[in-house]
């Protein structure tokens, strides 16, 4: 499928006047797609029923005149200070008590049935006037589920609703207490509207009670979505898409994409970095305005895996953004490495975020492809440059990658309950594998738990995976598997399981103790390498692949099924992938730079501040090159 | 009289099947006590007036039947979900004012007289019930008080109680405003019922206030526990005990240790080194698995002075626990090392917490002696090994230390309530006293305030003593005393008394002006060592003893009295100990090493990671050796 | 004008036995001025309606006959108890919506209509009972400000008054969003009674949001203030004061000070340091007894610029304060240098605080002149050096200074609601600024914002100003001035203007991108020094001064007006004032040294640990010299 380039724009910020030139910029500078709409609910529902959608149809009009083909976004994220008047109890509440307020966006609760109809009824009437449009080629719902951290909700509408998921559950309250339980520290419940949410306790409520808010929060946002997709369907058959975050994990993102059509995310490098990454002061200095080099291709793999490989990115950061601790201008070079990336890694789409900076309002500092006063930024002339070598690019096609990696959002929310040590957690720990794989030139494939065939693959890797679900526990002959730390060793409902994990066939090992570490108290393994944050004693005679330098096993097993009984640093994920990845090329790069096999290609990104040669070629400092295959 | 082990057991956690092999592996390990029922209030009474004693009463007699001597405990730390239907209101509240929910444990205020007086009607129950019981042969009231900063609450029953205490102990509010200086600031009342409790003040409220409030918070413990004593002891004559915690200060221990015959405290080496111990990184890595070197001593030390000398561990780590920052294994022998220091200091039993890890809830990363599949953890052996060693010596008598180290609970509060230094912490300061100490080899007896009889102790300190009582005073001169630093500065209203102290008999010294230091400010001392985070300046012609590098006096007194002005470095309270404690033996220990002398035994206990010589012993890590005196 | 000493003192605290001797004591010290007052409402009005002026009238009586001139406070920073009562919903409320309570001090809400009438009726009284007293000759207007962050509260009294304050400024909701932008995230509103407090938001509000509540916030308190003022001034001619704090930003100090007649402040050189200035341990180390040297310099230089060049130091810290997180002693002479420091910046009065230190209460650890036990402590001795060196000097005059700063409270509101970067403050700016012109041994003056003469300046800085009046913009072809970072880049409504900035005459450059930058990344500049924390882009052809060591400019302009792109490091701030101060003679002082030049004398004022030499003459640590000029 062909590449293209898109953008975001918000004719309602813009003199009428401007648009028709607009349009007609964006596409002289290569783009073709874009995005409107998603926070315009002020201007389409000014009072309770009245509407107007007037200024929408010429809008609609003059972009896809001019040849731009649109995506047009729901605007629930963003409900306007009436719909408080209809629904005071719609507002989110945080976990302290307090009401989460009118003011900026976000500002509802998704267990709010209430308003949750009101924006799907909106999203009814939206493609009722423009499902068949022939310029309205794909459908935005909502905005960025879960940012500003507005999965969990402990409002009023949450409590009732957990009440009645937990009383679906569980059909009894016994049945309940059993599962988590709750006989430790008299915490049985007789009846389910006894059950509050597991905020304010005195200490640690316990942890299936978190886990099964969790899973209800969750479940939460995926019914939020399916009224808006239901909605829609009913009248467009044109593709339904969310537009996810970096780096959000309160909900799971595989079950939302069910109700989909295509993934799409929101790839800001430089805000991550300094928002959302453990590094030291040193790495994050060196990478200050490339972004991590692992971290957008970690959520490229992430979400191809969501809807059979049709994914977007549908904010690319074109320029310094307003939102970080720290917001320095991206390297020149890097808006158009961060777009070859994405293509490289299968995108679709990629759209720029977003056309023109606001003089106004929370994002003014946002930057766009064009400075408030309408000359261009330097975002621009990377995304021309990017779409001419697009004109001259064969179709970049995907490949399967030959090592994939299991990602589990419950795993996510296990460890997040139960942590066991102040550092552990499951996000971190599989970024930590994915950049080792990708340090040694692999390509990567990310799947779910859920998966149930495994063929495809040289080798793969479960680290973290809470509980392993029978499919993919009878899928792990099928090639070279790793699992650990901390794999298999929970229940669903997050106890101990009986035999004690990891309980995997055919090998013969226990976890008998688990121990968390501070910083400064690696333990050295036998060979070189070392083991942090996490550390576990296993039992049996499983054969020893890597031990500790005191002797005890670290890693068992042989042929197909290997366990890992700590969370290696960057020294020993490299004799892991070593050991196992026996059928693999394994390369050694420079730092900062990774590459990506497409079907035909083989493309090198340069993160690093600095040239690099490799493969005999000198790569500038955030430029991309790519050879046949 | 004979030491013995113990341990924690759930039945209500296990099928009733399991309860007698458990027993008899108890019995076969060298367990002779076990502890159980001190949360099983929702088993005893599922619902409001309805009991069921009928699986305590077989759980009783299968212990007992297998000869274990049984410890109940009042289930008052762990309400039901129904009391709170009964007692909407009788939930803590905390400093900002929301309310402490229910969920985990600890979920009341003490100050409800409706939940405490349902607390003691439960006691007397039991007591009617298994108070002459043969198997019974201890009570432990309640669960360590204080945990999860339950001590300090804000709720309406709060409110008003503190107001009937305030009316009680002034009379008026003119005598109250007088005493506060509520002058200042025109904080006058004219009513009672004015006075709200100190939290949510623009600034900081009168400390005063702060510490009337504090002193009312340990008060409603000691009555709250003194209800279910008083219950209790209607229908029983077995010794009542609660279990205390380490670093817990909100409360006088020794206040309600008179309503009570044995103190017992809840020892998690690890875990406190990791959650309540100031240190660098390197010493908290060092002492990782082993636990600080001188934290349990010292409240060994602590509780043995709470009953006439008797007390216990009522819970012995015995492996990870899960509720540290961070979590690692004990060293092989630290389980055996801490139960003998434990014995060493005088324990009559040492009771591990617990039995077999449960595989759900709050606990179930925390280790028992026995893993989750019944398997046997590490601990077992050690505590096996406890037990067999046991039986071979004769019994472990307390002597009387050569030094005291004054403890005063209402010091703390007002250092607390007015630390006028980001640093100074009245433990803290008192913990590294306690530490000069025995880094010299020495055995150390913790006294009260209210001590009256100095005459056994060859060097009394009492560092941060807030004020000096009468009787104290007046022993004063039986000995070697050193007060200081900030001792006798405060009256008991936390004001500053006329004449301004130290004030000590025959000791003409005034703290003319106090200083508190930042990190990296420390001020050396003429001949080595310096002061740090507090420093006084003296005025008065006492003779000086060790003096500033600029000259001025920093410990003043001669013979039996000396003041010190400073809060001393190692270095410095090494030379201090020196100079006062002649007619002390001082040894020179090896890094980790610590020594204790009962009757008539000398112990030595390595908590360093590494072999250490001593005494022309090679004793290695984590191990004890015994020596006979 | 002859320089005088003066004390704040409180004969509600002590017996009235010791006023007279009190009295006689200062005098005899050298003091002339005592405040007294300010706090002790509720002695003057014990019971609402029932007032008590029988001990003032003594008290002033007392003081006034030992020939000193008393300074009168109002009381309402301290409402008494009972005045809750009467106005139960007078409290502030903080930012998550608790209320700040009773128990210490300033505890209102400044929207309040009732308590600000109260306060302003008890003004009213004791102006009639004192405003012709010949010993009352002068008046304090309540107490510090904004102290204990007081000026921003989110109380239904200030949320009425902010909507009613926005329907003044901006006269219909539709003129409202378009200023504010509020198309932006469908943040409309259709009537001002829908706009709620910026506070409890899901995300960042809009900016200008913020800053509207900003401004209202601080003239609400301009508008207190003003209401006592009307009050006295109906019953005396002495001049109304009131005392500011230091780094006290929240209200604008140049909009009280129009309805006053002397500013004055609250120095606490050593508090200050400790608690609120951006720097290492080490520098803090280093300065530690002593203060910042430009700290206590600036503010006397900014409210230097309030009323005229009439203003005092009200209240001089004396010896260790309570407050801070470390409380160390001035090194000895630096009471005498303070002093001497105000004086040559012009005060009128320098008055120390307080006579006696409290023996109780929230600031018992507070020194005074005297301890509690009525010895002197060593403030007195240095006041009374002072007093006496006074005498023999001739008048301190005030000279114009060569250099001139522009200081502008809504910048740091704006630069605070809208940072972009985690380390952009607009205090620290300014004062980096003002101690680079300090180390070169310049005087300096401050101006407003709203200032239209710079023709007695050699150079004029302005960086960090948000929005660049007309007036200010008119007289910047005057003499060399320097605007810049972050100068003239927002409108009033904190948007990005058009054309963007910073737009100045006859100066081509455009900002084209902001970045801000983590500690670490200092980007290094052509010829030495380096850009920290802010650092923009420029384009147009304006005549580069100093560039990056990309080849970027940084310094543009020629002549008079130039314009800096970025913040400087130390060295860097030493080159830009050697290109731009060719008309001012520049000194290299010594670490620690600063230079002050009255009319008659310069001064200098030996701030380091250490003796230093400069100008021939060696000066001691904390001494004070002075030559004629
Ligand atoms: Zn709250
Ligand atoms: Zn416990
Ligand atoms: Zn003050």
């Amino acid at each position: 499928m062909k590449r293209a380039l898109g953008v975001c724009y918000y004719p309602e910020h813009w003199p009428e006047e401007m648009w028709a030139r607009d349009a007609a910029e964006m596409v002289s500078v290569g783009l073709s797609w874009v995005r409107i709409g998603e926070f315009a609910w002020s201007r389409l529902e000014p009072d309770p029923g009245q509407f107007d959608f007037d200024w929408l149809d010429r809008a609609i009009e003059t972009l896809g005149g001019a040849g731009l083909r649109v995506i047009l976004g729901t605007p629930s994220a963003t409900p306007p200070r009436w719909m408080l008047d209809r629904f005071p109890d719609m507002l989110a509440v945080d976990a302290t008590g307090h009401p989460r307020t009118f003011g900026s966006r976000r500002h509802y609760c998704h267990s709010h049935d209430g308003y949750r109809d009101a924006a799907a009824a909106m999203a009814a009437r939206l493609a009722e006037r423009y499902g068949k449009n022939p310029h309205v080629a794909a459908w935005q719902i909502d905005n960025e589920y879960g940012c500003h951290d507005t999965v969990l909700s402990y409002s009023a509408a949450a409590k009732d609703a957990f009440r009645n998921w937990l009383a679906q559950k569980y059909q009894s309250p016994d049945a309940l207490n059993r599962a988590w339980g709750n006989v430790f520290w008299s915490m049985e419940y007789s009846d389910f509207n006894d059950i509050d949410l597991p905020n304010l306790t005195v200490t640690q409520p316990n942890p299936s009670h978190e886990l099964a808010f969790r899973r209800f929060a969750s479940d939460q946002v995926v019914q939020w979505n399916a009224a808006q997709a239901a909605a829609l369907r009913k009248h467009t058959d044109k593709p339904l898409i969310h537009n996810y975050m970096g780096r959000v994990l309160e909900f799971d993102h595989f079950a939302v994409a069910r109700d989909l059509d295509i993934a799409s995310w929101d790839s800001y490098p430089i805000g991550f970095l300094s928002d959302r990454l453990e590094a030291s002061p040193e790495y994050k200095a060196r990478y200050l305005r490339q972004g991590d080099p692992d971290m957008q291709a970690f959520h490229h793999d992430l979400y191809r895996a969501m809807n059979a490989g049709r994914w977007w990115v549908m904010e690319q950061q074109p320029g310094p953004v307003n939102w970080a601790p720290y917001n320095p201008a991206p390297l020149p070079g890097m808006v158009r490495l961060w777009t070859w990336e994405a293509f490289a890694h299968g995108a679709e789409i990629v759209s720029y975020f977003r056309w023109r900076q606001a003089p106004f309002a929370q994002e003014q500092m946002h930057a766009g492809l064009k400075r408030p006063d309408d000359a261009p930024a330097p975002g621009t002339a990377e995304a021309a440059a990017v779409a001419a070598e697009l004109r001259d690019m064969p179709d970049v096609g995907i490949a399967a990658a030959p090592v994939a990696l299991i990602f589990d959002y419950p795993s996510s929310w296990a460890w997040n309950v139960l942590p066991q040590g102040a550092d552990f957690d499951y996000f971190r720990l599989i970024f930590d594998a994915y950049r080792a794989l990708r340090r040694r030139g692999l390509s990567v494939d990310i799947l779910p738990a859920e998966t149930s065939d495994l063929s495809a693959y040289k080798l793969v890797l479960a680290p973290g995976l809470g509980t392993l679900p029978d499919p993919l526990r009878a899928a792990i002959g099928q090639t070279t598997c790793l699992l650990g730390p901390r794999a298999n060793l929970i229940t669903d409902e997050l106890s101990i399981p009986m035999p004690m994990g990891p309980n995997l066939p055919g090998l013969k090992t226990t976890v008998s103790c688990v121990e968390s570490l501070p910083p400064g108290t690696a333990r050295p393994v036998t060979g070189g390498g070392a083991v942090l944050h996490w550390h576990e004693t296993l039992e049996g005679d499983a054969e020893t692949a890597l031990e500790m330098a005191d002797g005890a096993p670290l890693m068992v097993g042989k042929d197909g099924l290997h366990y890992l009984a700590g969370w290696p640093d960057a020294a020993l994920w490299d004799r892991v992938i070593d050991l196992l990845g026996l059928d693999l090329t394994l390369e050694d790069l420079p730092d900062g730079l990774r590459l990506r096999d497409t079907a035909t290609h083989r493309f090198a990104f340069n993160y690093s501040p600095d040239t690099v040669t490799w493969n005999g070629t000198s790569i500038a400092a955030a430029d991309v090159v790519w050879w046949p295959l």
